[in-house]
């Protein structure tokens, strides 16, 4: 017997298309007109201010204040660190005039008048122009550290955007901070990558693994890269954050220099770290199912939906004014310290469709009131992570009274049914057969969805980490912190390993 | 004999100079080497994200959900509105490449390669690119109204910039409303206009003068556009906010078409309207001193700093033990609904530097607490609206049961104070001579501080607009909505004129 599902494809017929039907249906994000660049609609971007919320909280607990650095960035500038230019210079927005006149022809061209001397880049990401004001800002140790973030949007084209998860333009946090010490930023660096992973656990119910990358993987230019990683349900991997220790590559590229405590000109120690709006993405893959987005309560835009049932105009104002009270009673509850979000949806659509568009949506908790709950005082309650028909009906009051419980419920729910999720899909595998067998689909013909997380001894070579990618797709994912001692052979070339690594495909 | 203060030179010694000067001693934005693009520090995003707060609380309020466009627009779309693109096209950071390569010599770049087929324009404003989108999303009555808004960054090339006031990137936010009727758009246009003008008022201590632009001023392709307008310290005008009526040009322009209710294809109605950064330069002009800048408490990154004064080392663990105790007590209350912001300035510095610098930020509230006041459980509190010097002594529970109450009394006190000025400096003027004279300094030979708001008759137009505006740089700032009807003749021409209009030079 075939299951109707809101969602078509399934998840287990086509990943990908699933993914994109998802975003479609719970009015996410849409493509625009310029290649690349997303429209991310209002549940999108709820989604992404209830994120930005969160975050900010927890970087300015631990001391960040945020600041706004230039959208462009001189040419020359990219040039001076020899390793970052190499990664991001290639794929950049280069802003070569500052007016336009008309063609002659009805449209309009760059005025050959108005080039720039020195083209301007549309940021990929800020260390250069941070770093060259930084250098301005400090010159003793007294000026140390700076703790800053930054919110904005950055470009770096892409050739096979894809909605949240690659999109040639993309909002993100970019921390960036200097020290007067090395071990002081190390510590930043471990710290903020701590706040990632406490964000994806707690907020979004995504447990993540956590640990640095290896050489290849690192951040262009940095000393390393420590990094979060995400298992979604096609059991593939997702950077979902990463923080990187600097060194003193960039303030030496920069100039961030300092009169230390034993009155030495020294350069600073730098980090930087980030989440994007990549992050809906991986939220998206970790918990939506056939039927659509599936919310940890949160991170939802609205905690719960009320949607009055009012066929019959003699009834309307009734149960109109019913709901309004229960809203306003949700309203003045809280859950983990904010007010409950509750959407009441009146629109003159049929309910059906209207039940439908918020399982879509991924909202936890929906809410029926008609004329008959309406004289039994009570209410019908369906929850998001259980069945599409299920119901419960409750009291009024008892509703009201357990709607946190439910909420957290919820929460909890989603968080331990990802963590089984990602516990049944990590391995440990030693041979280079078991390996290959284990990254390759049975069926060539369409998705498939197959592997998950490989742990694996690896000897440390990029020779064998590129070897790999370049057979299967399947890169080093990270070097957990909390792989064990133990000796072992490379997976693929079978020489000596003191610790296995995670592999896994990618997005 | 002369009096000291801590910008150099004086308001009334170089009003511009001034400006630049407090900008730099309180901290809040600095140039930076990209032309026109600022760096916004720390303190300033302090503020910007208070307005931030202030307004996206207001927006939601009244129905509105945020949501984000894309950065870039193509070349062609900027010149679907014809009367758009007159105002914009002309001022815009072009995209033409979107790949670096090397140069052969150590540098980049832009890829002959990778030219665009279509060059893009990185957004001065976003009506065309949301229009595009507007017209997918609506087909019905159903479909509308649309109510979003847009936290962005935007860039407009300017040759003259100055910070906060005229930058090439600033930061603002653009709300872009769909409607079925004119009158629901003219509605939302003048809503929004109101919301602006409360937030001036209640959250900035600026009184403003709200009205409509004389067709000469309006926002290029505007059917009608509101505006509030600020006076500051020179007396200049400085438009603050904006509130566009846009007809059906954009709707038309961008194919933003609906089946209405007696099922007729029909377009929209559309409004958009904005605040910037530039609001901070207002705040500055409007309120700063002679001894840098004075921020109104709602608005105010911290509502209080408390400063120990442990000089001796037997005294300084007690001293600072009680500062901190005061800062929990006094984040325990609330102002306007929010936690009162406490920041505790343990730097090892003089504590004149110290107390100094803090004044030259604006902070509402100054304390003192040292190991005297320990003893006698007393701290020094000083008030950024009384002169630097004063200074009250007031038993630390009193302090405490009051820090709202004197608050509030700043808030208003400055309230007043710009309300004051403000009336001081508008008059009604009705002959042609004195209108020259008002507005011509008396000494050219450095800036002098003159003229202000002139009430005025006006024929209606735009030759005598364009006149006035060559003659003097003075231009029609509103056309006030509370204007009584009265005859009277053009300040220009003499010719008959129903109602006064208010003149001033302006930024």
């Amino acid at each position: 017997m075939s299951q109707q599902t809101a969602i078509n494809p399934r998840r287990d017929e086509d990943f990908p298309e699933w993914y994109q039907e998802v975003v479609r249906a719970a009015d996410l994000a849409e493509n625009s007109d310029v290649r690349g660049c997303m429209v991310i609609k209002p549940w999108g971007y709820g989604i992404w201010e209830n994120m930005q919320r969160a975050l900010d909280g927890m970087f300015k607990a631990t001391g960040h204040k945020n600041a706004y650095f230039p959208l462009f960035i001189p040419l020359s500038y990219l040039a001076k660190e020899a390793a970052h230019v190499e990664g991001f210079a290639k794929e950049c927005a280069v802003v070569t005039h500052h007016r336009l006149e008309s063609d002659g022809a009805g449209g309009l061209r760059p005025a050959p008048s108005a080039q720039l001397a020195e083209p301007l880049v549309v940021r990929p990401t800020s260390e250069t122009i941070i770093g060259a004001t930084y250098a301005k800002w400090v010159q003793s140790y007294r000026d140390l550290p700076i703790l800053i973030n930054q919110w904005a949007n950055v470009v770096r084209w892409e050739l096979r955007p894809r909605l949240f998860l690659r999109t040639a333009e993309f909002l993100w946090q970019e921390g960036h901070t200097a020290h007067e010490t090395e071990a002081e930023a190390k510590e930043e660096t471990m710290a903020m990558l701590g706040v990632y992973e406490m964000f994806a656990r707690e907020w979004l119910a995504i447990p993540v693994f956590t640990g640095r990358k290896s050489p290849g993987e690192r951040f262009p230019g940095a000393v390393d890269t420590l990094t979060i990683e995400a298992m979604v349900q096609d059991r593939k991997a997702i950077q979902a954050g990463t923080s990187h220790f600097l060194g003193q590559n960039f303030a030496k590229a920069s100039g961030i220099q300092f009169l230390s405590r034993q009155n030495k000109q020294e350069f600073a120690w730098t980090t930087s770290w980030g989440v994007s709006t990549r992050m809906i993405g991986t939220l998206i893959m970790a918990h939506a199912d056939d039927d659509g987005l599936v919310l940890p309560p949160r991170i939802a835009p609205a905690h719960v939906v009320i949607m009055p049932v009012a066929p019959k105009p003699e009834t309307r104002d009734a149960v109109f004014a019913a709901v309004e009270k229960l809203a306003a009673d949700l309203r003045k509850l809280h859950f983990h310290g904010e007010p409950v979000r509750v959407e009441v949806d009146k629109r003159d659509i049929g309910g059906g469709q209207k039940n439908w568009e918020w399982i879509k949506k991924g909202v936890p908790i929906r809410v029926e009131l008609g004329p008959r709950d309406l004289e039994k005082g009570s209410v019908a309650v369906a929850r998001r992570d259980k069945g599409p028909k299920e119901k419960e009906f409750l009291p009024n009051a008892d509703f009201i009274s357990r709607v946190e419980e439910i909420l957290q419920s919820i929460q909890d729910g989603l968080l331990d049914r990802a963590t089984a999720f990602r516990d049944a899909n990590i391995v440990d595998i030693d041979t280079k057969e078991q390996f290959y067998a284990f990254f390759t689909p049975k069926n060539t013909e369409k998705p498939e969805i197959h592997g998950g997380f490989a742990r694996c001894h690896w000897c440390g070579s990029q020779e064998c980490e590129e070897k790999i990618k370049e057979d299967l797709k399947v890169t080093i994912r990270c070097i957990p912190f909390d792989a064990k001692e133990e000796s072992g052979a490379c997976i693929c070339c079978g020489k000596p390993s003191g610790k296995r690594v995670i592999f896994a495909k990618s997005y």
